[in-house]
């Protein structure tokens, strides 16, 4: 099967207004899917909406919306209804760097809105649907901070921990269904928010930033093909020499030993 | 340094109304250290706050809070804010097993405020005076779920990961302040949360459970050795031959490479 007919007519792209979910909202309607971007910056928004619909001849919407109110996926809902979604790529996230008792309370409640309730909210909602129709496709941004503890970024190392064990169990648990379900281990990105997050003396001690553009092509290429993912090879060995990979061995065995929870009606 | 000197006078137990939560109490008032014992269910709570002060002479005060509720910490600190905590054991929390698409979103919602927000909030509290004052311990729930993808437990499973980053960075972070944390990486227990949550068959397939004074024992012997902590040595055997252990590289690693973020000050 095409792309258009795993992952079409529609896509949702979380987070599109700049950076890695508008290559990822570009990527998509390059491989001939439609999108509706969202992020809360609805400026920005349009102008990508039309960018891609210009250039690529898909139709696109624009969604303004804050993940981190708890009301946000009525709205989104209302734009998408009439739409068969076949693919959702959650890019939005949450950043706090530095010491994590300096981390005001806001800001933890709001990681953990957008970084771990919404994608629980976006994966039910339109999971169902794709789990029913059979095919379809979920892309969960977590990152390499989401692999162990990670000092001075507490609460976001932990919400992309959320992030990738998620989209690990969905995959073993969609994939009788068709579902493809993948967690992106983000490596370091050349995107506005990257650059911002990063002082220098961390930044020149860190691989060098993939193009957000290449890291959607190996995303949307290997989706499917596993739980988890790590973009970029030189950051699949960083990673592996490390001992945080692989990751398949454990969802595969956590998969063996939980199959008898699956419903038997299925 | 003796126990109650590391981590007395008080210790702060929440979900201590039963099972693991329960010995986690009695383990720490063994150890010569008063108890705050928190939970849902006020009545078992009491009996377990007097047995307690009646067989180890310590003093205990309950507190009954449902920490799923977004205002918790308010009445908790009410009770404890008279008092030297220098200890917290967050052991409460929220389940779900099942396949994903039929959790009802008032149980994701309460996962991810019991699971997630909870220990953020009670961290960020409790770790504060902790930090301030140069020594204190933290323990952190989580499981075997959390360290890859768990289909059938994809909320539960996501919400441990939460957990085990978030312990595991915070030791890195505090370690330099004298607090320790740890995640433990929960084994199969008998306690009456787990009993109920397992169908004979996966029951079966599963090594024997331990004894949760036993796991208490381990985790208190422990504490400050490592940021997680698998108790059980047939269960670190059984993990590390999955390739989920050790975490201590990985976690080490991520030290070293974000030690500029620490605040220049300290």
């Amino acid at each position: 099967m095409g792309f258009v007919d795993s992952y079409g007519p529609w896509a949702v792209v979380l987070g599109a207004s700049a950076g890695l979910g508008e290559a990822f909202a570009t990527g998509v309607a390059a491989r001939g899917v439609n999108v509706v971007v969202a992020a809360r910056r609805g400026d920005l928004l349009g102008k990508v909406a039309d960018s891609i619909s210009d250039t690529h001849g898909v139709e696109t919407r624009a969604v303004t919306l804050d993940l981190g109110d708890p009301g946000f996926l009525a709205g989104l809902r209302s734009t998408t209804e009439p739409l068969e979604v076949g693919l959702v790529i959650y890019n939005a996230t949450g950043v706090y760097t530095g010491e994590f008792e300096d981390q005001p309370r806001d800001s933890m409640r709001s990681m953990v809105a957008i970084n771990c309730l919404g994608p629980l909210m976006v994966c039910e909602h339109y999971g169902r649907s794709m789990v029913a129709r059979g095919r379809g496709g979920v892309v969960l941004m977590s990152s390499g901070a989401g692999l162990a503890g990670c000092p001075y970024n507490a609460s976001y190392a932990a919400s992309k921990a959320f992030d990738l064990v998620l989209g690990e169990s969905l995959w073993a648990e969609w994939r009788r269904h068709g579902v493809d379900v993948m967690s992106v281990i983000g490596p370091a990105m050349d995107t506005p928010t990257y650059r911002a997050s990063m002082p220098p003396e961390v930044l020149a001690m860190t691989p060098p930033a993939m193009a957000p553009d290449r890291v959607v092509e190996e995303v949307l290429d290997g989706l499917g093909s596993s739980p988890s993912f790590v973009p970029g090879q030189t950051n699949r060995e960083a990673l592996a020499a490390l001992g945080a990979l692989p990751r398949v061995q454990p969802v595969e065995a956590m998969a063996a030993a939980h199959a008898g929870f699956a419903k038997r009606h299925h």
